[in-house]
């Protein structure tokens, strides 16, 4: 970790007590001994995750003069509940078999019944299984979110901006669907997902419901400041992903090298190197993106195809761009100082990371 | 319908507009042309469906005294999102081609890909988009639930046996799914499963919300009414559903005959059914219980078992017993005179119905 991020590490602490604390006040409802099983998959995944969406929560009601109370610490952790619902459902939909270095929640179970030699298909236990644990934090996730001990008036106040994130987030995952399977996503197509799927919801929104919660409003400002600092963010924290999935080094991002690639993910990196891409590094693209089965020689000629276009020295200049952006956006806000340093430091750490 | 149906039809039409009124409130968030196929894959889905849970949610209200309001109506209405959510994601998990008499969501998104000529797997995109279909619905049941027009203080001495129910259901599906697993159901067991899964959240949990509501408190009286009449018509209900699972008309069911045959289901009907068997009754189970390949001849051959073991006849002589029990402990809880007629009606209409 660089020392720019030193705003996540302040808040890792209290976030980490807050979900321990939850699930401890869930466990009297797990006491079938078959439930076991379940409670266990939620406690190892919830023991990972850089809390980066609490983390902007968090220092959104710094900013708006929220002070450093147990509390915030609980309504931001509720977000990371909600990332976990996320990325489980995300693994069984594109079939992911690993995620932070540890098997997905769906092969997890699978290999549950496989071991216990149970009836049916392992695949499609596994499946469900991981279906329901999503729901289960996606349940918890607003249940921790209410039950903060915020002000009744400020939680009130937050609800529409809590309530569109889902609808949002939702909607966002299945535009990306759409973008994977017409697979012809062309680079405002693909910029246009990434906003909705990822920008908005790992950034914009949990700034503006830290914000919001402490401002008791939805001042202009903030509205001004969640786009023009949020969003340019959002976009920025996306790119850094499409790039770490086919650069990223698998012993810091926890995902095997090169999955993305085999995935065939419609990223915003991908739509550039078409637009960009000389016939022959084109052909390349075309014939080896989204074979399932691409060996680490197919991997290197894609990652060469992609850099040589120009295309990933032109995402790090987006990167560099949004990044300005942000920053200048941020000092323009009408913001509390300390909140406005560690905003900085965040926005930074969110897209020069390398995991 | 019979006539004892009469309180499910007085509220439908409320239900019913409350359910339009609440979709057409997200409209203006589905603007994007891509997302119209999902906002009318969740428009077709809420338009079938008994409204069962809404009828003993607001019966609950009425049993404690609350007026008919159309704010009550729309809370009500919030347990139909809820049940789409878990019927769409239930039938991803059991692979299920049909849901009232249509395609299910995943067959109906999976035919939208294969019609497009869509890249990548049809099969796969329609489960990952029935998944994102019931999450939205997740998550606007809670909207819908918190925005009914209650007053907040009713809906917050509310809040945490909704948020239980929610948990509940996950946790109860989960059981179901390790139950059909690993395959031993006894007789007990399919008995806890049934209450945790199908008992507590399609009538105890809704009829407790309304009398929680309404009494802005959780009377000893509410908890026994709830125990005594709420989990014995569930178990019912849930021992009806079995047997029109194995027995009931497709054309009034809108499922093929013999799908739970076909899906090997373990249920109480079946644990009944090994239990009471003979040699031979046993053997035709075990051979043809969950072969998806199931034919016509088959299954009147698992059907004649199941009739001639005694199984069918003791389930229905169960339902008759925790019917006569669920109308006795009616009898004698202090509650209005209207809701105790409209709540014995639905008793009878929950565990005699043949859809």
């Amino acid at each position: 970790m660089t020392a720019s991020a030193a705003p996540l590490d302040l808040i890792r602490p209290g976030v980490d007590r807050s979900l321990r604390e939850f699930v401890d006040r869930q466990r009297p409802f797990f006491t079938d001994p078959h439930l076991a099983s379940l409670l266990s998959a939620a406690e190892d995944f919830l023991a990972g995750g850089k809390r980066l969406r609490p983390a902007f929560c968090y220092w959104g009601w710094r900013a708006a003069g929220g002070g450093d109370e147990p509390a915030m610490h609980t309504a931001a952790a509720s977000l990371e509940l909600l990332q976990a619902s996320a990325l489980i459902h995300d693994d069984v939909m594109d079939a992911s078999d690993v995620r932070r270095g540890m098997p997905s929640a769906h092969r997890r179970f699978e290999r549950m019944h496989a071991e216990a030699g149970w009836h049916g298909s392992a695949e499609q236990f596994g499946e469900g299984a991981a279906v329901l644990l999503g729901n289960l934090l996606l349940v918890w996730s607003g249940e921790m979110w209410r039950t903060s001990g915020l002000p009744p008036e400020a939680i009130a106040t937050a609800q529409p901006v809590h309530d569109h994130m889902l609808t949002e987030l939702m909607c966002g995952q299945y535009l990306d669907l759409l973008e994977q399977a017409q697979g012809q996503s062309t680079f405002d197509s693909a910029l246009r997902v990434a906003l909705f799927k990822s920008g908005k919801y790992s950034v914009e929104q949990p700034l503006r419901l830290g914000l919001v919660l402490a401002a008791r409003a939805q001042h202009h400002w903030i509205d001004r400041l969640c786009v023009q600092y949020g969003q340019q963010v959002g976009i920025a924290f996306q790119l850094r992903d499409d790039i770490l999935g086919v650069f990223g080094d698998p012993a810091e991002t926890g995902k095997p090298a090169g999955d993305d690639l085999r995935e065939g993910k419609r990223t915003i990196l991908i739509a550039r190197t078409l637009a960009e891409a000389s016939p022959a590094q084109a052909e390349t693209v075309r014939s080896l993106l989204g074979d399932p089965r691409l060996d680490a020689e197919g991997v290197e000629r894609l990652r060469a195809a992609i850099e040589d276009s120009g295309a990933r020295a032109a995402c790090e200049e987006m990167i560099k761009r949004y990044l300005d952006n942000a920053l200048r956006a941020l000092e323009q806000a009408p913001i509390d100082e300390t909140a406005r340093t560690a905003l900085a430091s965040l926005a930074v750490a969110a897209t020069s990371r390398r995991t």
